[in-house]
């Protein structure tokens, strides 16, 4: 179906991932190497874990795994087909951190895999980013204007459109009009146009990763969906007129629907995404059906970023009984939305 | 341990509950005859269902049992121990109700119902009061000032007090600050009296369920509840003094704990109870935890007045499939809270 015409564009069976190898002080060093040991996942992608070679071992050793991995010192090439490669910047002896203890240096590590990550999907290189967790605070003390990764993104990558983060789980996606606001201000952020960009960037997102149609529910901000403006008009002046815009350009988007029933219906497979007014509307739902095992994405990118929903785990870093699953699932999303970034490039190069 | 003194208090090992019957054109009648037939029920308390006998038996018909009550005409006595007792206030004839339509009439027998099972408890004639679902538009057709059962309730009982609903799962007990108002309204809504009265109203509703000290959670506001003040202060300045007011009257209160991770410790048995500043951060919790199974309990009434926490199911209405589970444990709560009350009493009296 498709042609192949340049050298640039590899024709390959399977997109690439470049994995940066999150903060050292926790869980992402063993995850890093828990996920690349399984068959699922190297069947999925070609790898490049980008780190450390040294810190990659230590946390094959906590895994109890042999590294198997090409060391390289150089990303010219994409990563192999036979085996994951790993990019070894040689920037941190993991000797120097202390299990269990946010750092500056473990900070500077993570940051400077994640940067590495960015540029080469955006370079074309890989086709997708994945990163195993980061703590906030050794980010921070790293790069004091880190805000938070799409910030981060924005900044390396130079966009400047709307970008969102995503939170998925089993096949469920989540999206928010309003992130971290006081919820006094929330109300007042709502925007019309806000709500049809976000709903928007749901469905660009969903289809980037191959959901044809996405049906998309949209919840109401105020209790019963302000009860037919009883208990607010928020729904009836500025939610449905947005998702009317929404339809209008062919999404399947429907609501508002009260918030405290939309998730029972989503997890009853009647949405494959739900946008939500503000923070914990989302995040109470997705978090009591178990989004620890779900993956993070930020949407609004030119590839897909993709990490576990969980933290750095502190509490169990070095005892290797790290659950690899929300990991899985990140590496697995991100070959997906890869391949099709990879496809949609190919079908436009020979175009 | 308990001495009898006066024959206005009766000895008897049960309490007493007035049952009012719903509307009749949904499953009302159908779950009043199925708790009815309940083993488990009719152990636990000394029953008066308060309607009409030609209503419970079309109710009976529907759910395939055979009506076993006593029919009697005046509510001069309390139910008897033998078997439950019908109060019939032959006020309606069932053949004039259409299944599954919302009336005036449904909602005048509802009313009624309900009105004279309050006035029995406040006279001590029963010790609780439980309902099958009212439909509030068939209420409202009834009673243009209707508004909520526990404006009603005030209303009828000339109460005056801070009542407030909780909404009990499994165990678990949810408890809000602010309940039907915009979210644009909840942040100025919100008091350190409010909160500390809600805590308050919390832990003595509980102790009247019999649970010596509950450990009540208080959720915050804000997103990571608040982050330190990041993302609003209210968890500073009225959450934490409010949480600390209650602690120093003795009462096992914690927090504030971020909205979206302590629904998720109060299923692991962290808590009893939870208070929650809004009316969807508690409801998406609750529902998505399978609320339709729970029971909705009024507090702060001198009695406890309860009900099945899903409505009137107008779709499933005379097919005899009406699953009565949620009104078996509002039956039984109110048993468990009756008891307790009229153990009070009977301390009172006998002092």
């Amino acid at each position: 179906m498709i042609a192949f015409s340049g050298s640039a564009v590899r024709p390959s069976t399977r997109p690439a991932i470049a994995l940066a190898i999150g903060d050292p002080a926790g869980i992402s060093p063993e995850l890093t190497a828990k996920a690349l040991a399984l068959p699922e996942i190297r069947d999925a992608a070609d790898l490049l874990v980008i780190g450390d070679a040294r810190v990659f071992a230590a946390g094959a050793r906590t895994a109890g795994l042999e590294p198997d991995v090409d060391v390289r010192k150089s990303a010219d090439e994409r990563p192999g087909a036979t085996r994951p490669a790993l990019l070894d910047l040689c920037h941190l002896d993991p000797a120097t951190i202390t299990v269990g203890i946010a750092s500056r240096a473990g900070g500077e590590f993570a940051l400077e895999n994640f940067r590495r990550a960015l540029e080469l999907a955006a370079a074309h290189r890989v086709d997708a980013v994945c990163f195993t967790p980061f703590n906030k605070a050794a980010m921070r003390a790293a790069h004091p204007g880190y805000d938070d990764e799409i910030g981060y993104s924005s900044e390396v990558l130079g966009t400047a459109g709307p970008a969102s983060e995503f939170n998925i789980l089993d096949g469920l996606w989540n999206a928010r009009v309003t992130s971290h606001v006081p919820l006094s201000a929330v109300a007042g952020s709502i925007t019309r146009e806000r709500i049809v960009e976000a709903i928007r960037l749901t469905d660009r997102s969903l289809r980037a990763a191959n959901v044809p149609a996405p049906r998309i529910a949209v919840a109401g901000l105020n209790p019963h969906a302000g009860d037919g403006g009883n208990f607010g008009r928020e729904e009836i002046d500025l939610i449905r007129p947005a998702v009317e815009d929404a339809q209008r350009e062919g999404i399947r988007a429907d609501g508002p629907f009260p918030s405290d029933t939309v998730f029972v219906r989503a997890r009853n497979g009647n949405f494959d995404a739900v946008v939500t007014m503000y923070h914990d509307q989302g995040q109470i739902a997705m978090k009591l059906m178990g989004f620890d095992r779900g993956v993070t994405l930020m949407g609004g990118f030119p590839f897909p970023i993709c990490t576990p929903a969980h933290g750095t785990a502190y509490d169990i870093a070095g005892k290797g009984v790290a659950n690899v699953g929300a990991t899985r699932a990140a590496l697995l999303l991100a070959a997906r939305m890869g391949a099709a970034r990879r496809d949609r490039r190919v079908a436009g190069a020979s175009a």
